[in-house]
């Protein structure tokens, strides 16, 4: 997801932190964490152990994600050696007992999010925010997260997936999130076959909201964007008209590629005051603002009261949380194998995990046009 | 509506009132008028005469409206002796040659929005749009309103309904806009049979949305008011619970009767930042805030960040315009005709429409603890 | 639910009975069961024992169900010693060491469906299809019923709802199918507020599909019934007309009725070839027949070609098996506090579980103008 | 769309053909008609004039569709001169007075189905329906079609759309009904991103279907056909999968390819009772039936009863009439820019306008292995 959520502890961490680590069989895991406020580095930990509905996975593949970053700048509030990450692909290392689909040497993907299904959230159709507000987000957020050899997944048979064999594990991991939360912009845009959509900041979710809006038929795809490598890889992923937001103004451009009209859909990948508003003003009446970015600074996100029509537009302001669970990941495979779209190419960077380090810092940093970091164990 | 629109003129206003009123058969009809900013007052002018598909009404029954004290104030941009009103009842006075449904003599409901019905807007599901933002709202906006004796109508075949004979002109008029704008609000909440409603503020609107919130099952809906006669009001129409902002925390109070979760649909029917932001507030991961009020100052309408679950929580907020035409009418009529809802017992005062200006003092000045004002013809 | 499902015995049926009554633990239990295909009777079985999740209910009051019949006559195929019952209040009698929510002594309401809510089908929106086809349909199906002075229940926090003080258990209990299952096929038929809605058979589903249509807002209810008292029932939950079968064309009467339009929605709520028929007939194009009947009979259900407008008049047919899960029976509890519907009506006969032979035989060959037959333990 | 519909005259038809060719100027067209049933040919025609709404088209291009043979076989009953053909472009030639958007000279695409938009059907947002059951189907059922020199199209500012210089008219002549109807099987079956569909049959409207399934981003699309010349299109258009049912069981091979569950998404584009049965057998408990085949024989079309749940599996089955319309043509359009979907694959044969005999014997008759033929005037 483009960052994390909550200020406060999220209620359960304690049960589940204990559950999965407090064991003391003798093998350690190495991990790397967020040992305080500003502070990352490696330590050891105890060996995660599966309740009786849970898998621990070993990790091959990891991604870091901009919101890895947010956490370690105090953004979901203070941990203390919270191991991060929640992007992650590996093979299935032991299950509970009762778990039935799984068995210890699958090679599977993980969502982002592994909510609680029987949660009332969850039975209302949110799964995402079981437990509590963002609640199924738990990697490095309520629990340990995935950047370690090994790592615990709860209700295995329903937050797993299992990855064809003609999909590589540097194709699944890109699933867990990035897939997961662009497309959901598309999805809660509501976007019509053939309609107009602009796509706010081309990072990597954006990129993924933009390959999303094509997934859903969208006629016209306008990805605004100043980096011209991002730009390129919009073009990529669909984009059929690229506005740069620091030559020109991103308002007027949009209502004079669409008659005046605005979009259908503005889809918010940056999370930012600004955005947003340019978002709600070039939508158009009966149109939908559709947001997946994360909105970390700020007491407010002003809507600007006129373009809204003045509360009576038609105009709707959706959001949500990457979709997580075995169904969905199946399905987003699914886009993999038939060669939709190829997240591949927002790879920039690769590092072993011993170089896990380095790796944070240009991703953290956002050194050397980095997209994507991809981390191998 | 609760109130007026737009910032600027809207396309097309001076040819629509140029076609309404130009013919000068002589026959002059009295018309209540805003002047110009802030000044109101009786005025003659020409008799309306319908195009080849529309219709001229003679009034019998009107309500004031909210937002035309807006309108008076210059919320929609300057008008010069602009007729006011458009919540009105009457009996078809002439129709045009290709209105094939409607003859002299019919009495009728008009909706207080009556959309170009082959407008792209129109197309695209949102009628209120038609033509541009709000531009389904015409009377006493783009064109001349009700507060006269006789009004034209567009479209007549789409945006007139006929009345039945169970039901009078002063339970009819109430469906112009109070039921229609009220009901909307509960319509785009996405209210669960058995779920949990706020509705912020009881004036018309708000006690419609309430009478709204129980005609889709609501379970339990909240009205959040300070004035006692509404807040009697509010229990007739279905709420289960007051909350007095006077004399409680409304967020603590809302959050206590829902067990801590929060409502599934908050509906805001006052148009104000601060409501605004208790809605965001109040309403569930996965919930609704539904806007009806009209947000009439300020260059923002602010979203709490943190209570939004910043950006990811799945609250969406939805907005819209009084639905109008023939089908709507038809079917808020056939809930009168069930008798689900009593709207009568909002007519707090009556003149008669000699008397207009009296009454628009009433309303305007919120005087004599008035809800709705009632003018016959 | 109006009667039960699959032919073939369903997945895992042996693994969930064989956990919840292997045990020996010495104590029995009373049940009612379906000795064989046309046979019922009382056997005493091992106490159930909740597996780490679940819970044992000590039965208070129970529902015979339509569907108790058509599984007797081997409507789900061939059973031995299944306890029959689907519909039932009570006591938490123990949970598992994982129930967080629940602890003896509750007063409970269960789901006549109990759903897997972590399998595919719940990920998918639909857990009533959980683990197969009606999957989530266990009682007196895949596992043992409620007709026992115990039962169990799987995943207890997801299935369980306390009820509240103000409810007693007569009430209560009518939301585990009949509630449910009624207000699905109003919800599913997509009622505009003010439209119109047929439901065809006024049985207790048919009934609370009359009542449900009324909580969404229909402007006009038709009851389609011949049977007296019937009709008298379908009045009080919000039937507006009555057309009786016997009597009248119901095609061409309920076109009158609409204006030669046909309705919004027709709820099917008999489960027969030919009522199905008519559903099709009077609803207008772009309506929706919605099908909460269970059909038990032929190899085909016809849909009527022309009428259906060649399969091209935006005419939906939407199913659906009675919603359960915690938060479906919390919202209608709640539709019970707030007196939006009193079920109690529907209840003919009483009788204790001693007498469940005899009540059996009532509901079975109903006898007497049976509407629905409580049980008290 | 793939054919006609009513059996009986429809509402209007005798005003409308009287506006459309009453005056006699002198100027005849040269149209292809259906003398009567089972006989077509040329005839001379007065020309068409414009109401104040509407506007004359010269043709330039159409395309024969299998609706025009079953037209002329008495599919919509007898007609007597009625000019066939409803896919057309052209330029514009007349506007009546009260066009605001479009000129003589203006190189137009008009949708297959011209709705009156004020209509009651189309305010509930099925213009499809408007007037009647699939009312806004008027070329060549209750006005003449667009098979002449000249054609008429009724409210021609919400009835045309411009087609955009970088589109041919050999491209833009198949959004009137193929990629509009093929897409809305698409639309109407709500598949979900990754998800599985099944096409039953790959004639031009399934195949666009096919394209339509990709264009909302399923997984795997599935294209049930057993002419390789079809299936090789289906391939291009999207199929991952080609199922032939005259070699193997469609049921059992679709069941394979996805688990055992079924697709999220069955499209029915045949309009055959045993297609429409197989539909309803691969779908999974809580999927889509979506039926775009026209349905022309028979009184009844079956449901296989077990398979669909009993009417309890949460299958819904979806219908649709080719949606019309500018807003509908615009966003089609916008696909061939973007170069989505090529149709012009299955231009097979090209004829010109005076060897229309021939050319309709083609399609009829389906020689030669006719895909889609289209007329040059």
């Amino acid at each position: 997801m483009p960052a994390a959520g909550c200020q406060e502890p999220i209620r359960g961490v304690h049960g589940v932190v204990a559950a999965t680590v407090r064991q003391e069989r003798g093998r350690q895991v190495k991990a790397f964490v967020m040992k305080e406020i500003g502070r990352v580095g490696f330590m050891e930990k105890p060996d995660p152990q599966p309740g009786p509905g849970d898998a621990v996975v070993q990790t091959t593949r990891a991604l870091i994600c901009t919101s890895d970053s947010h956490t370690v700048q105090g953004g979901i509030g203070p941990r203390e050696n919270l191991t991060l990450g929640h992007e992650a692909v590996g093979i299935v290392h032991a299950v509970g007992d009762e778990v039935k689909d799984f068995r210890p040497g699958d090679r599977v993907l993980v969502g982002a999010i592994t909510p609680d299904w029987g949660d009332l959230a969850s039975q209302n159709g949110y799964p995402s925010q079981s437990g509590a507000p963002l609640g199924g987000f738990k990697f490095a957020n309520s629990k340990d997260g995935v950047f370690a050899d090994y790592f615990h997944v709860n209700e295995a048979d329903a937050n797993l997936a299992k990855i064809p064999d003609a999909i590589s594990d540097e194709m699944a991991v890109y699933c867990a999130d990035m897939l997961s939360t662009g497309f959901m912009g598309a999805e809660k845009g509501n976007i019509p076959i053939g309609g107009t959509v602009a796509v706010l900041a081309q990072g990597p979710v954006g990129l993924m909201a933009t390959a999303g809006a094509r997934l859903r038929g969208a006629g016209l795809v306008i990805g605004v964007e100043s980096v011209p490598d991002r730009q390129k890889l919009a073009r990529m992923y669909g984009a059929g008209e690229i506005v740069d937001f620091t030559s020109e103004d991103v308002v007027e451009r949009i209502l004079d590629l669409t008659r005046g009209e605005g979009v259908d859909t503005a889809i918010e990948a940056l999370g930012a005051d600004v955005t947003f508003q340019t978002a709600v003003k070039i939508t158009k009446p009966g149109g939908t603002v559709s947001v997946i970015g994360y909105f970390g600074e700020g007491e407010f996100v002003r809507i600007p009261r006129v373009e809204w029509g003045v509360g009576m537009a038609d105009k709707t302001i959706a959001t949500g949380l990457c979709p997580g669970g075995r169904l969905r990941m199946e399905r987003l495979l699914r886009v993999l194998e038939a060669q939709l779209v190829d997240p591949s190419h927002m790879t920039t960077h690769e590092f072993r995990f011993d170089d896990m380090e380095r790796a944070f810092e240009v991703s953290d940093k956002k050194l050397d046009d980095v997209v994507k970091v991809m981390i191998t164990f």
